[in-house]
């Protein structure tokens, strides 16, 4: 293994306790590592968020390739349960230990070796961007959309654009992940009037019909999948009360549902069927259903083409396996890039993110780094 | 106005905190009251609760008519919000203010100086049973039963019961109660299997399924009333879940409903229509369908006939008002008298009870007093 280590450089930002939206040093460590290579480093920070932006080459070249990612991570929760230091990047058996570790600063890593290595070597033409954010994991209001904001409006562009998340379920390869699922979560209020349970005719009680607008919205079939997409899902998650008293016919009751929606629907769509079913259900029962709606992400698809074709290429001839393309599993800031160029996403396997003694195999980072390396070659050559 | 006073009397059982299963010597007045008018008195105490059983005639006597009611009260919440001492039984502008004033110390005040006055005067054969007891308001398990138990034990009986409570709605006169709906309870527990929002069917969601098993019962039509009962009502009274995260399936549901039952029905019949109503769910959705139920009490009738007449005979003579015949309402202790002999139940008007100033026109504890006394004339005589 030639020219930058990524694993070297992933224990460094490992060494950074930048849970979101703090950055303790992560994005300096980056900034020099490609300020030496010759890449001209922006911060973009915003809202307390610290971002970089990144590009080697000329601004408004045709031909620019994007990596997107990011350097914050999810709280440690309770240090007491690591058998490690979580901020430590410690190296047991080729395994390192470390919260960021898999969910991303080894995928950050090795697309800033790879592109560093890239351009020192072989780069002629065309230009790289690097967009990485110190929000992925928060609000994401002031992120990779800030990234985004200034490249708008400083005339800076990407053709295409890998973000590097952990993709694969299983194995090193197994999947990549060329769109993702919206998802939105309502939230129902049912008013009624108050009463005793013995005369139920001078109340009017809410339960009711919270259950009759449930069981309809999760009996409901959105769609039976697309060519891309698994079928929608509406997953009633909560319902609430809080009545202690049972000869009492309480007032009031809450619940909510999380839809994972497809490209059969749009986040508008979905809300303007929500609320006409809970109009039907305050008509029908004689109650009044409030409806608050927060719609965290639409549904994006950059269909099986060139670009999947070259990250799937790279794959398969550095790991020996033929990679799905994928568009399940939750949100990520893929669903702001979509809106500037193609996006597809690839990196580790995914299994200990999030958890407590997060870890990444050694020779899986320089593995990684060698896909990204072969995307560029195969991207500009 | 001739005879004991029950307006002083129900003053001096008010002055006594007789807060379920406190006594504070409440049934000391009436025993000395009864004792000194030739009742044969026993306390029948039994787990912490005082009790008080009184005859006047011979034990075994066959025209036996019995007085039922109870000297306990409910809290008296925040004394700060009350205008008077709630224990004082001041009177002021001829309302008699004080927590028992109308639920139930007049009632039972009422009877006592109807039956002393009566056995003094008149009453050649025959016996008068009262039974009075300190825990009608609590768990109601060592109180009237406990009477019952005593008398079933002893060889003592009443071929009639006029239970004392408050029971009518607006006016002095306007309602006897011959009869009681049932109550139950039943809690259920739906479980299925936790998970992720974006992957359910990777979860087991009980909310679905908890969703459709409420609106079933909720919707099922249990009866369109009977001869003397009100249609039965089941009322969803509570649906809980406390999952606070959106994106996370739950894996447990509780809920609750309260059913009022008429004499169509019976506690065990409801209790395995619900089982079976839980079983068909549980089939369905693949969920597990746990239920609890407590049976309050029975629906009970005491139909149209010589003693409802004679009650409501008595009323319209004293009041001017012809009573209304109903079954509406919670339980009381004629529950449990009605397995003894025939029972019905006529007070005062109930609008204040359990409520702060709780309180009662001294004109209708006279009045009270003299429709029971004219009961004890008509059916000896």
């Amino acid at each position: 293994m030639s020219g930058l280590d990524p694993a070297e450089l992933t224990a460094k930002l490992v060494r950074c306790a930048s849970v979101t939206p703090i950055n303790d040093g992560a994005l300096e460590v980056l900034e020099e590592v490609l300020g030496t290579a010759g890449f001209d480093c922006t911060r973009v920070d915003r809202g307390g968020v610290c971002n970089l932006f990144a590009r080697w080459g000329k601004k408004g070249n045709h031909k620019s390739f994007g990596f997107n990612g990011h350097t914050d991570v999810v709280p440690i929760g309770d240090e007491a349960d690591w058998s490690v230091l979580p901020f430590g990047a410690e190296v047991k058996d080729g395994i390192m230990y470390g919260r960021g570790t898999t969910d991303m600063k080894s995928g950050v890593a090795a697309f800033v070796a790879a592109a560093v290595d890239f351009v020192g070597d072989t780069l002629a033409d065309g230009s790289i961007v690097l967009a990485i954010t110190g929000d992925e994991e928060g609000d994401a209001v002031d992120g990779t959309t800030a990234l985004l904001d200034y490249m708008a409006e400083n005339g800076e562009r990407m053709d295409v654009c890998l973000v590097g998340e952990p993709t694969c379920p299983e194995t090193m390869g197994d999947m990549i992940k060329i769109g993702r699922r919206g998802s939105m979560n309502a939230h129902f209020k049912v008013t009624g009037k108050q009463g005793h349970a013995a005369y139920p005719h001078r109340a009017n009680n809410p339960l009711p019909a919270m259950m009759r607008l449930m069981d309809r919205l999760a009996s409901h079939e959105l769609d039976q999948g697309s060519d891309h997409f698994d079928p929608s899902t509406l997953a009633v998650v909560t319902v609430d009360t809080g009545n202690k008293a049972t000869n009492v016919i309480p007032a009031q009751c809450r619940g909510a549902v999380n839809i994972r929606f497809n490209d059969h629907h749009s986040g508008d769509g979905l809300s303007d069927w929500l609320r006409s079913e809970a109009d039907k259900i305050a008509a029908e029962f004689g109650v009044q259903v409030d409806v608050q709606i927060k719609i965290s992400g639409e549904s994006f698809i950059t269909p099986p083409g060139a670009l999947s074709d070259l990250i799937s290429g790279a794959v398969e001839a550095e790991t020996g396996v033929k990679p799905e393309l994928s568009t399940t599993g939750g949100t990520s800031d893929a669903r702001f890039v979509k809106a500037h160029c193609p996006v597809v996403e690839f990196g580790l396997v995914g299994q200990s993110m999030h958890q407590v003694d997060e870890h990444v195999r050694v020779e899986h980072i320089h593995q990684l780094k060698s896909i990204y390396a072969r995307v560029l070659r195969d991207y500009f050559t």
